[in-house]
């Protein structure tokens, strides 16, 4: 029985979500769709990007459908692009031609992008308008690459490079201000509980030279930040705050700040049962610094 | 595999949902269910019957679970709504008798209800209120018929005739006070973006005259508007407000007002990458008018 | 096909539901993955208790995976409990051991737990942090019980009487400081509705005597309350309310505030197409008394 991966942006006040789960049903019946999920802010690519980078490595056989898509109906291109792996990965990604999908596909495939297709696409069915792509054009083509359906009769081979992508996600070290060693880096997610990751992974702390015990310094990153090719916003962090270098959420006592390598292997800051993002004053598309 | 398709107003936040899915599932074991949504505003038959209409054109063969209920465990009816057709649609509507269901079946048969049955109620098991129809009535309904159990082994017919309706979306088209032609029309979905979907569609718009092109002035409707049957109320929208026709979403710059056919081939109006709804301030179940 | 019913407090705006969906998938291709709810307010053990033992009297043959889990990381024990029935319920609870799971593995199995089991946890993949054991720990244990794994093979045996275990739902009855009886009870559910519902059952009310028709009075709790050895909040309901005692929910009047059982047997304080809650004051967690 093969299986959709499916993320938007729709929501789950609509029908939108139930509706792509019929599509999917009624073109390739038994079809499982496990939903990652619809909540990505409306119209936040980036966003939809990261989370798709965070899911993928948990996924097996399958079709990611991935819906964000600001520019549907205009001449933006609807892809698939496919992935040729030997381990139980997702076959195919399937949506907008508007980043969401590149860096998702090369983590799961191990490799650049060899092949895509830019998807053909038929007039929508009697009066209806040209703005749910989802529903008309990429369930469809879901489905029908669950039934077996080769790509390249969907869709005509497009040059891999020349799909849109993202720039990612922003980190760097050196030194602060005042001399000290420091992290800079984008807010890549708050998550449901108010715990704040960053683009740093354990990697990057490593290499950084930031200590796993003791006492680091979180702040806005004001100027003489990063190098001015992104358009990210400082944050607003309050001043003087500290984080403690922990393990796990329960390391800490309640609402106490700290610092862990979270379950995507990224530092996270976390508060005691308690919400960091709103301690921190941050959101996801931020930059911070932590100095120590 | 037979499949439910489940509409509510129970939420997300509690186990309703859950609950009604793992009925289903002791019943007819293998039973997909899929979710058209489960967030329409609570107690709000209309706002269900419209979502159910723009669902079930999608939808293929099986069985339409609705519940929104504000009547549970009075005395009104709960029934099942055959639907004879040769296509591959649903053919049972399951639901309270509070007109939730007609439109949407006469909309998947093309033809008017030919048989309903009121169905029969078993007593809610040990100590238990009778509030919860969802789990202890319509869900066993729903697997039962998945099973193939006829439906008038499950009620009683009733004639079709007998059944709860609610008015149709209130379109209306002439003269404005300074006597441009002018469409009234209720406002019939805000959706999770903010567009604002009007009862009006692209036939209305015809037949109107509305332009395809150009600017239309949006208003709310005051004095001298519709014939006084309805009980919907009238949109608080600011003064001097112009829409864009365009073809979708994209076409409209950041934050700008257009007006648009959907993808359910009704008129909306919609803001470039931000909520008209917010813009315009209405809601579902209010009264606007577009002037040209 | 084996059937894992899932609850946590991961909210569904992140894609932890889906990956923990995938990962089951990937483990044991064809099961079933019913929803409870992943609404749980986070960390809120007590809350996802009394939701578990809700739903549970519903549940076919299959695993309960139940993530409420503020400990994650620490040295708290991971737990599978078989529940040995003849009849058609779930075979095991699978969760954390803090009190999430006993109250309705045994409510299911109808007798005190007989077995449990001590998970014995896999090292996180790659360089991943601790914090996600519902990915990491709890699927991959649902999965193979899914896929017929006993469960001495996952873990080591535990005394059952060493599980955690949360207090009941407090409810006492007496006389009230005015000489009338009176019922206390915890509130131990606001559903989506804003109905409220009591630990006190239709049983408790029977035993103190609370008439079926008539006015009964609701209050905050203060003084002279219970017995000390719980951490329960008064309400801080507006004084002078009274309930109508009713059948059902289209009994009352629109506003109107009533008393009724609910479909789960339980007390319930509702109000006519409104929020019961707000117009008390009330959460989960807190203590009233109703007095007649």
């Amino acid at each position: 029985m093969p299986t959709v991966f499916f993320l938007s942006d729709y929501g789950t006040q609509d029908e939108f979500v139930g509706v792509v789960h019929a599509v999917i049903e009624a073109i390739a019946p038994g079809t499982r769709v496990i939903d990652l999920t619809h909540q990505i802010p409306a119209f936040d690519v980036r966003a939809g990007a990261h989370t798709l980078m965070r899911a993928v490595p948990h996924l097996g056989p399958g079709v990611v459908l991935a819906v964000v898509d600001p520019g549907v109906g205009s001449g933006r291109r609807g892809v698939c692009i496919p992935v040729d792996s030997a381990r139980d990965v997702p076959s195919y990604f399937v949506g907008p031609d508007n980043g969401l999908l590149p860096g998702a596909a090369e983590l799961v495939a191990e490799t650049p992008i060899g092949r895509a297709f830019e998807l053909r696409r038929a007039e929508p069915a009697g009066e209806r308008g040209a703005t749910f792509d989802g529903r008309d054009l990429f369930a469809p083509v879901a489905a029908a690459l669950c039934g077996g359906t080769p790509p390249h009769t969907l869709g005509d081979p497009v040059d891999p490079a020349s799909l849109v992508r993202l720039f990612g996600g922003v980190v760097e070290h050196g030194r602060w201000h005042d001399s000290r060693t420091c992290l800079r880096a984008e807010v890549t997610w708050v998550d449901h509980f108010g715990n704040v990751q960053l683009a740093a992974t354990v990697v990057d702390a490593r290499t950084a030279g930031l200590p796993s015990t003791g006492m680091v310094e979180v702040a806005a990153l004001t100027e003489g930040g990063l190098d001015g090719r992104h358009t990210l916003s400082p944050a607003l962090v309050p001043e003087g705050l500290v984080l403690r270098c922990v393990r796990t959420f329960s390391d800490l006592g309640h609402g106490e700040l700290g610092l862990l390598v979270d379950a995507n292997g990224h530092l996270a800051i976390a508060a005691g049962e308690a919400s960091a993002a709103h301690w921190l004053n941050v959101a996801a598309g931020e930059l911070v610094v932590l100095a120590w």
